[in-house]
Formats: C-alpha cells, structure tokens, sequence
C-alpha cells in the first residue's frame, strides 16, 4: 500500500491549489481527479473574475493542477470509492488501489443539478448557466430567466436584475419556496414570475434563442425569447465520501468547516464547494485549499 | 462629495479581488492604493504559489488590479487618511478630498517589521526574505538563517527545516520569546540557535552571501556565511485607519473578522493581511477580498 502524508480528494481549483500548497510544505501529497465529468469551472468558455488569470476554465483547471504536479504532488486520474480512519492514518481505495495517508482534504466540489431536458448541455456555455455571478456579465440588458423557486433562484434574479439584465424567474408551482425576505425582493424590483410552468426544451442557432415552456395548469406550451437560461435548482455537494467517516454536514450535506478548514474529524480537512463556506467561486476555492493545506501541514507536524 | 456605494482601502490582491468582484456586482466601486511603498508581493521576484499564475509579484499585483478597472471599479493613488462613520454612510478622506460610501471593505494588509540594517534592502529578493512560505523553496538544501525568537520565527524555521534547507535561527537573547511547544520543536528537530546575536548588516556581490552579526555577551562581531536571511520579527497589521470606527481586533491588531469576512461594524468588512486569518497569502488575500465584496453587497442590498 503507497503511504503518503497527505491525500487530496479532488483536483478542481481547491484541490489542485491545496496540492500545490502541500508539496510545497515538503509532504508527500496525491491529488485525485475524478474520472467523471469534472467541475462546472472546465465548461466555463471565459473567466473574468479570477484575479491574474485571462482564458478559459478548462485553462484555469488545467494550469493548477500543472503547478502543483511541478512541486511534486502525484496526479491520480482516478475516482476514489472509499475513505476509512484506521488508527491514526486514513485508508484511501480507488477500485483496487489502496493509499494510506495521515491526512485528507476533501475537496469534491458539488455538482449543479440539471434540468435534463433538450437543449441544455449542448447550449451549456452558449446562454446555460449555472451561475449568475460568474456569467451574468455578458449578459446585461439582454433578456434572460432564471429557473427555480428556492433562494439561490431568488438570489441570482436579484443578482441579474442587479446588473442589467431584463430577468424573470420561471418556477412551476404558484409561489415561490424561498424565504420571504428574498420574495419581497422579488416583488420589490418587479422582477415577473412565470408561474407553474416547466421548461421542456432550450432552442437556438448558435446560441440559445428561446425556451419552450410548459404551463400546467393551462395544460400548453409555449416559447419566451431568451438569451440566456440559468438554472439554479440546486447543487449536490460531492460529499457521500466522508459521510462514513462521521463528518459533521449541514442539512443541505455541506461540510461544517471553520476557519482553518478543518471538520469535526481530527486530520480530515475539506475546501471549495463542498463546504458551507458563504460563496462558491474558484478564487474562494483555491484560498480555501490553501489554509487546508496550511492546517494539514500543522496536524501532521503535531503528530511526530 | 463623490459617492460610491463600496470603497475598498487597499489595492494588493485583497482590495483588488474585492473590486473586482464588487464591481461584477454592479455597484459604484473606488479602490485607494497607497502612494507609500507598496505591499510585500509587489517585491517578490518570482510568484509560484500562486494558482493560475507565472510571473513576479509585481505583476500580479498589476493584473488584478487592471481586471478590477475593467470591470468599472474607479482605481484612486491616493492615501486614505481617514474613515468616519455618519449614520448609514462611511466618509472616506484622503489629502483634500472627501468620498462617501456605503460599506467599506479594509484591505490594508500588514507591514512586515524591517531590521534597518545595510545590506536588507538592498537583497530583498535576493537572499533577503520576510516569508518562508513564499521564498524557502528557493534555497532547499542550502544554508540559511531566521531572525527573530517568536512563534513566526519558530515556525518559519521549522518550515525552512521540514522542506530541507541547512537552517539556524538568529536571537538577540538567551532565551526564544516562542511558546513551549514551538521551542520543543525547534530542538527535537536539532535547529541550532545563535544566541544573544544582533543582525548587523548583509553582505554579497549579486545575492546574499553572509551576515555579520554582533554577539552583545561576548562584545565581538562574526560572520555566518548563507544564501538567504529570513527575517521574522513580526507585522504590523495597517489597521490604525480603522481604530476609530470601533472595529474590533485582536490583542496584536488585526480586524477579528467572521467567515463572511464581517467585522464588528455594520458596513465595515476586511480582507487579507489586516485581517485576522489563518494564513497570509496572496491566494488567501484575494479568496477572502472576493467573500467581503458579496457580503458588501448583500448588505448594501439589505440597505434599499
């Protein structure tokens, strides 16, 4: 079994940042990327917002995970299955591989869920958005909806009407879940709802052009002209992983990490998305990996 | 009076990420860099930590901050002298002129304390260092020393150790002012310590060769040949400016901020080197600038 000080569970701007960090601390550090569709960050066409980066996420991701395989830490293009605490080490398996480390990051992300309709993956990138901060830019003083009914719904509305755009919420039952505060802002910037009404299929040339809808209880579709749809039904955070381990998570499944990054589990540390940290960005991710690494560093020397 | 909606006093990768993002955000954003001699990363001759990016820290200051003009933040070479509280709003002055603001963001960062001795100056980036974290890589396997007897020089020492450099610490006294625990590691791990030694001055031609220090017990000066000196006599966090707003902060000065990088005043946020974080990073500093703009701007909109 290949023994390393340091395992890093996911190779996004967290971990890869977290790597670059460890293997500069002179541990022995692996990164593990999954061999599933990766991050949102690698479909995103251009980044603006990552302070000293111009290019793409595919880029971005890339030239990480590049920096700190430069430093030393191991690439592993592999899923992990498990992760189990034996004694004072973590037993890291990955189909028939085994690892042991003294430490984890946990640095899984979450993955945005999908509509799953026609449309949406091949315009993804093209007018689909899972994310309002990152892409509503190009979007200002064009029209665009946003579909869900919960806070992150309400939030990105807010957030577009905000910035420019001429933004309404699609939602499909007749009010919304997200909390009154969000709603009375809603109301108070006049941004429309399309009530009970669910998307059936995103068009376009080269862009998207419309959604088709469909309103239940008229029992009918129909189109709205749009340049942009963001979805925000909501996100999965990657955290099956720890739950064995007894990590403590919030009740959306985020795992509770405090400043240092670290969880409730003595030697498991967790960065980026999967964490209820208050805003999920590749900069806040890549930070977060960082002060991981930094608390990993510190548990480890603690344990000599 | 010119009014802003955000004003972010600082411009490193803190203040800059911040206007950056509060910028995205849409609001009306000024962000004041120092005429005064600039953050320690402007000075660091080649960035390797940090994600994303290649090149000296000079350029990465400049890139972030042109991202953050780009985007429409009001970029201002201006000292601010003073922050003043009046009902909701914040009175910024600098020199002659007087802005307002919503909410302020602090992004002063710290000032690592200088020897003042010949020959600092004129090798920092050279052999002469204020962060082993950020430069240690450079000189694995070789000869170095740390000035300083606290807990950072300790743990700079004891980093400089783990990745492999030939390291001795440098103290003025007979004793190190670093708790226990750090002290135990310092000598578990065999670090020689220089007892009751003052830094005189640094010499080489092109790069650090050695340090002259005085020995005040044994009244003599000596030499100790090395290639790089770290000087780890503590920071001054520049938070003076918000003293008189009441922000809350820690017995050695820095912001107490939360996870959302809030400070103890509505309205006042923090980032970076001033704050009172885990790890004083650039990737850190601009992580926590991008969390202080959204929570800026969720309060601005708490405002309406």
């Amino acid at each position: 079994m290949e023994e390393y000080d340091l395992i890093i569970v996911g190779a996004g701007p967290a971990g890869s940042t977290a790597a670059i960090y460890g293997a500069r601390y002179g541990l022995k550090v692996a990164f593990f990327e999954s061999v599933d569709p990766v991050s949102q960050l690698t479909l995103t066409p251009v980044i603006e917002n990552f302070p000293g980066f111009e290019g793409n996420g595919f880029e971005l991701v890339q030239k990480i995970k590049e920096q700190a395989i430069r430093f030393g830490a191991e690439h592993k293009y592999e899923n992990v299955d498990s992760i189990e605490k034996r004694e004072n080490r973590f037993i890291v398996r990955s189909g028939e591989n085994e690892y042991s480390a003294k430490a984890v990051i946990i640095a899984t992300g979450g993955r945005h869920k999908e509509l799953g309709i026609p449309g949406e993956k091949e315009f993804v990138g093209r007018g689909v958005s899972y994310c309002a901060t990152c892409d509503g830019n190009f979007f200002r003083g064009k029209k665009v909806v946003v579909i869900g009914g919960g806070n992150t719904a309400a939030t990105e509305a807010i957030y577009l009407k905000e910035i420019g755009c001429d933004v309404s919420i699609v939602h499909r039952r007749d009010e919304l879940r997200a909390d009154k505060a969000h709603q009375n802002e809603i109301f108070k910037r006049g941004i429309p709802v399309i009530w009970n009404s669910i998307p059936v299929r995103i068009e376009g040339k080269d862009v998207v052009e419309r959604i088709i809808l469909y309103n239940k209880v008229e029992d009918r579709e129909f189109a709205v002209d749009v340049s942009a749809v963001f979805i925000a039904i909501g996100i999965n955070p990657a955290t099956q992983i720890v739950a064995n381990l007894g990590v403590e998570m919030d009740s959306r499944g985020y795992i509770i990490v405090n400043k240092n990054q670290e969880t409730s589990v003595q030697g498991v540390f967790a960065a980026g998305d999967c964490c209820n940290n208050p805003l999920k960005q590749a900069i806040t991710a890549a930070g977060d990996g960082a002060v991981a690494a930094n608390s990993a560093f510190e548990y480890i020397r603690s344990l000599k």
